[in-house]
C-alpha cells in the first residue's frame, strides 16, 4: 500500500491532504510579495502585484488571475482592519504527489497573512548593524521566489553576529543586496546601490527610494559596490517594504560615518514618509 | 483581527493549522533524501542517512535524532510491503509564523512518503535523451535541500523539448550534474564525471558508479567536461538513486556513440545489480 508518514503517524497515500504534497513544500515551486499598509492604506498594491505577475510568468504559473488576486488582498485587508499590516501571499504551482515535472491541470495554491506590523521605532532612529556574507543565492534572485534557503542562513549568520541584516557578497567580491533588503550608500551627494540585474530583485521600495533621492537633489550612481567601499562611505542604509528606510551605523563591526543615522538618510526618511499619507 | 486567507477561505492566524506555516514551504528551509529498495530490501540506507545528517547539519536543523528517522523509515516502509519502493523523505525546521529567523525551541517538521517505483524498461534498454540548460542553482549543492525551483525550471525546459534530463552547464561551461542525477561520460577505458565540490551533490549513486566501474577495469577521471566533449564520448549516462544506471543516446540533439546504449554503460548496469542483490 502507498503511504505517507507525518511525524510518527502514517496515513494511506489517498488519504494525505492536498497540502502535504504542495510544490512549494518540495521545490518551493512558488513565487511571493509582501506589502505593508500605513494608516489604513496598502502601500504600492499595483507596483507588487505587477511584480508578482512577472514573477508567476517566469516560472511559467499559469492561470493566475491577478485581478482576482487583489480582490483576495482587499478582502482579507478589509477583514483584518489592521491599520499598520503586514500582507504576506505567496502562490504555489499547486499539490500532487512529488513529481519533477508538473501535470498541466494543477491549481495553483494561494496563502496570505496579515499581521501587525511591529512599532518598534529604535532601527530607524538608531540605525542597525549588519554583516557581510557570501551570497550563495541562486542566478535569478529578478525572480521571488521561495526557495530561500541562502537568505535563512545569511539572516541566521549575521544575528549569531548580533546584526540585523546580512550583506550578500558575491564571488567577485561586489556587493549584490541584503538578504531581505536593498543596500545603498551615500557618498557626499551621491546615493550609490547594485544596478537590476538578474542577481537582484527588483525592488519596489528601491525605486521609491530613488524617486525620494531625486526629490532631495541626490545624484544617482547605480553602480556594486564593494565592502570596502561600503564601509568608507558617508552614509549607508537598506530599504525593505516592512520597515522602509532603515539606517546603517555598523558594517562588519566598523562604525559608519559617525555611528548614528546620516544627515540624508534621514532626509530620505522624511521624504519616503510623503509617498505613503 | 491577525489572519490567513487559504485559497478564498479567510481563517483566524490563531486557527490556522502549523502545516501552513512550515518554513519548508516560505523558505525551502529543509533537507531530504530518496532512497530506494529492490526486491524488499532498502539500498543504501546508511549512505543516505548519513547524507541526510550531513545536510541537517550544513543547515543547523538541531536535534534530529537519525536513529529515530531509521527506526520510522523501517517501520512504514513494512507497513507498505512494497518490493521495489521509492521512499522520499524531508525534514523541515519547523511550523512557526513566517519570520527569517527561527526560534530556537522549533519541532522539526517530518514528512514521508512510499510509493510504487515504475517498472518501464525502455529507459534503460534504449537510453534517453538530455539536453543542457544553465546551471541557476545556489552554491551550495552539496547540501540536499529543498531549494529545488531552479532544477524543477532546467527539468521543464528539457521535456518541453522531449528529454528526459537536464544537464546543467555552469558559468564557465562546464557540466556539474544533472537536474536530478549525477552525469557520466566514457571515452575508451575511462569513467569521467565532475569532482565533487560545493557545486554538486554527494551523489551516493555516484559512489556506486565508481565502484562499479573499477570493478569492470575503467580509470576513473573526476573532471569537468564540456558539453561538446560529451557529445564526443564514446558513451554516456546518468545516475540516480530510483533508476540507478540509464544510457544517454541523444545529448542536445546529437546522436552520442552508435545512438544505442553502449557496452561498458550496460556491464556497469550489469555489475550494479549485483550490489543490489
Amino acid at each position: 500500500m502507498q503511504l505517507a508518514m507525518i511525524q510518527d503517524k502514517i496515513v494511506p497515500l489517498s488519504e494525505v491532504e492536498p497540502v502535504y504534497f504542495d510544490r512549494g513544500i518540495f521545490f518551493g515551486d512558488g513565487v511571493y510579495e509582501v506589502v505593508r499598509s500605513y494608516n489604513g492604506k496598502i502601500f504600492a498594491l499595483e507596483e507588487h502585484l505587477a511584480r508578482f505577475a512577472q514573477s508567476l510568468n517566469a516560472i511559467e504559473i499559469k492561470g493566475v488571475d491577478i485581478k482576482k488576486i487583489r480582490e483576495r488582498l482587499e478582502k482579507a485587508f478589509d477583514a483584518a482592519d489592521i491599520k499598520n499590516a503586514k500582507i504576506y501571499f505567496h502562490i504555489t504551482r499547486g499539490s500532487q504527489p512529488r513529481e519533477h515535472v508538473y501535470s498541466d491541470n494543477l491549481k495553483p495554491n494561494f496563502f496570505l497573512t496579515i499581521t501587525e506590523l511591529s512599532d518598534d521605532t529604535q532601527p530607524k532612529t538608531k540605525g542597525i548593524a549588519v554583516s557581510t556574507h557570501p551570497d550563495w543565492r541562486w542566478k535569478r534572485c529578478d525572480i521571488k521566489s521561495l526557495n530561500l534557503l541562502p537568505n535563512i542562513l545569511a539572516r541566521t549568520n549575521a544575528a549569531k553576529k548580533g546584526c540585523d541584516e546580512a550583506i550578500f557578497v558575491d564571488d567577485s567580491g561586489l556587493i549584490t543586496e541584503g538578504a531581505a533588503s536593498a543596500f545603498f550608500a551615500i557618498f557626499e551627494q551621491k546615493l550609490q546601490t547594485a544596478p537590476l540585474t538578474s542577481n537582484i530583485l527588483p525592488s519596489i521600495t528601491r525605486k521609491f527610494v530613488i524617486e525620494a533621492a531625486k526629490n532631495i537633489n541626490l545624484e544617482i550612481v547605480e553602480k556594486s559596490l564593494t565592502p570596502e567601499q561600503a564601509i568608507s562611505a558617508d552614509e549607508l542604509f537598506i530599504a525593505v517594504t516592512t520597515k522602509d528606510i532603515v539606517p546603517v551605523v555598523k558594517f562588519d563591526d566598523k562604525t559608519v560615518g559617525d555611528g548614528t543615522p546620516g544627515k540624508y538618510t534621514k532626509l530620505l526618511i522624511d521624504e519616503f514618509r510623503s509617498f505613503t499619507n
